[in-house]
């Protein structure tokens, strides 16, 4: 039996393996800070399954059909008024909708992207963004980050010195894992940038309505809606399991976008199953809810890690999303850390993975989302133990 | 304002639009032959809804989650069982679900073509799989089929004087358009070359599980399981809204697939629906069901096309799937008739959509599975005036 074909050539730009895995373990006292999941017990699961079963009987005999129903409309018409509270205003034609917002980020790839040329993103950022870049044939350049967000005179900097990148991607809101928010003035200066050297930027706002505070920022497609392509998704507000996600664009980038949108290849029958969602649950209602949960998770893992780290870390404290990034004072190994805190019973993701080039990392994120506060105090205990023991035996390697 | 970017260059092999479209006309009395859809009325809605609702109060605070809950396995588990109809032993790690066959096209041309790759596809063909070949940057070649399926010795002829191909895209069974299946000894044959060649089937059985008879063929799969890439889907025998198809593979290529296909792109609740749909429906009754109404109708078609057309067309009576390719004695511009047929109030797809190299076509598909047995007579008997009106007004032109 031949079990591999002879020399046979795949597409060049496959990684290894995906970007996108997890931790895998079945044990029940096991922390889970590493994934960046919302929290399970606050899915709408009542309003949503009497939502299914209605909009199967009542739109069904549509939306089971390539063309879907009602509900796709619907659905825009939801993520149109949503669109407002970040200063956007369109029509429901330039709404496509997708398989979640990293559906979204792949058809955006696709569409600009030719072999080899440039995509610049932030450093941290977020992997599965920088994967389907690479597998479209990118070279990817990436840029710092600081409390307010990307820094973006260097990217001015880099512009008076270089050729443009066919686009830049960012996280404006609640960086995945950086934490920060992008300031008012950079926005401006950077949607100004892209009109000036005539580049996309992509502008991925998951977690955008998961603020903490009452403050929300214009997005950045408010101030230069011709050069931003504008992603969110319902994944982090009702669950990623709906798997559906939106881009706002206008003009020549819209239609080429749909191209690879229609034919329905977005769920009809979810998108009609969300529609009536809307009319069953008051969705302001269940946004509090998460807000409010989130909030008092964050206030958790912030007093736990202070008290557990002490001096020997800094971060940001979060306005609103999913995660804290920590960054180690003293040079340590993450990735042996994260080995060493999963055998100790708690996930968490080292932060070379957030960076393009694998770059060692000082960093760690850590999700207050999915876990309860017990879980989330246990497992910032069982990490600072684990970091503590590393840094112990260390001391005593030098002094031996 | 600028509404486009100066001298952006997008994705090189991005089409000028879709292939994939629809007629759009809301009028009532307009009959449908053109799109390759179900019948609605035999969508199981009931259970779907009964089995959505459960599937999320029982399921749902894990299949909301990326990761899904045991309706990804159960899915796989059904799979799994109706794969030995077409003589496929796997297990179910070597089953990946994907959105729909659409997607799963997508995935396998990105993960076999690299820019400039030659792809070998039947002539006709499926359009969305050619469009999917083309924004991977293949060069496509097609072969003929005849009433046994693919012309298996035109490509052994070829392979004998050029490099071969990444891969043969090929609809084994139920051919769309043209509703024939490739012998038994065609298969075998195939799956032979592709061993000594060293190439990949795609083997797309979208309609497998639709026949109208009680012979099933062995998949090509069968034959050479390292060397082909089997496709099915949900969207025929249960409805194409709810999106979900699956890749069968082996070894090497089914760790590449993957790589496009971890971290739950494929949408875990419509899987956990269905995983409780199996529960609800009998399959077998539900199967029948839809085979006793589409072989009453294709039957409907086939005595309304001999009626009314008589000696002017030809055409081979599938013994499955969803459509009947009608070729033209005359030449006829097909696209012409397509244009009038619709002003008339019936559409149907001219041959010229299936050829990937968009030649002239005397041919046209028609679906006799969407619409019902009234609509059908009345649908081809408005089709033939049209042809009659054309063909009898070229005679009046070459009288003149
Ligand atoms: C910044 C960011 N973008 C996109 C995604 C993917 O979201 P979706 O579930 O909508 O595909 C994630 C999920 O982790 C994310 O953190
Ligand atoms: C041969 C063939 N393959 C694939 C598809 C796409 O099917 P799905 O709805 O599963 O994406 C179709 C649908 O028309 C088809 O005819």
């Amino acid at each position: 039996m031949v079990n591999q074909l002879k020399e046979y050539e795949y597409a060049k730009y496959l990684p290894e393996k995906s970007s996108i895995g997890g931790t895998i373990t079945t044990e029940d006292s096991h922390v889970h800070l590493s994934f960046g999941y919302p929290n399970s017990d606050l899915f709408p699961l009542q309003a949503l399954s009497e939502a299914a079963s209605e909009a199967i009987l009542s739109g069904g005999h549509l939306a089971l059909h390539y063309f879907g129903g009602d509900g796709i409309n619907k659905t825009k018409q939801w993520i149109k008024e949503s669109a407002v509270h970040r200063s956007i205003e369109v029509d429901l034609d330039q709404i496509l909708t997708t398989s979640g917002a990293q559906h979204a980020i792949d058809v955006a790839a696709r569409t600009l992207i030719n072999t080899g040329d440039e995509v610049w993103v932030e450093a941290p950022t977020f992997f599965g963004a920088t994967q389907a870049f690479q597998l479209a044939g990118a070279k990817i350049t990436s840029f710092p980050i600081d409390r307010n967000g990307l820094v973006v005179d260097e990217v001015e900097a880099a512009l008076k010195k270089r050729k443009a990148p066919k686009f830049i991607y960012i996280m404006p809101n609640f960086h995945n894992p950086g934490g920060v928010n992008l300031s008012q003035d950079r926005r401006e200066k950077l949607a100004k940038l892209a009109e000036q050297y005539s580049f996309y930027i992509l502008e991925d706002d998951a977690y955008g309505e998961l603020s903490f505070t009452t403050d929300y920022q214009p997005s950045v497609y408010s101030y230069a809606p011709s050069h931003v392509i504008y992603i969110g998704t319902f994944s982090k507000i009702i669950g990623p399991g709906v798997r559906i996600g939106w881009i706002i664009a206008k003009g020549e980038v819209l239609s080429k976008l749909n191209i690879f949108l229609q034919g329905s290849q977005t769920n009809p029958l979810t998108q009609e199953i969300l529609a009536q969602l809307f009319t069953k649950l008051s969705f302001q209602t269940h946004l509090t809810s998460l807000i409010d949960d989130y909030r008092v998770k964050r206030d958790v893992m912030v007093e736990a890690l202070q008290q557990t780290f002490q001096d020997h870390i800094s971060f940001h404290i979060p306005e609103g999303g999913f995660f804290i990034w920590v960054r180690f004072k003293k040079d340590i190994d993450t990735d042996e850390l994260a080995a060493r805190a999963f055998r100790n019973g708690v996930s968490i993701v080292p932060g070379t993975s957030f960076y393009q080039d694998n770059r060692p990392s000082n960093e760690i994120r850590l999700c207050f989302t999915y876990c309860d506060a017990e879980q989330i105090k246990r497992g910032v205990r069982i990490l600072a133990d684990t970091y503590f023991s590393i840094v112990k035996s260390d001391v005593e390697e030098i002094k031996a």
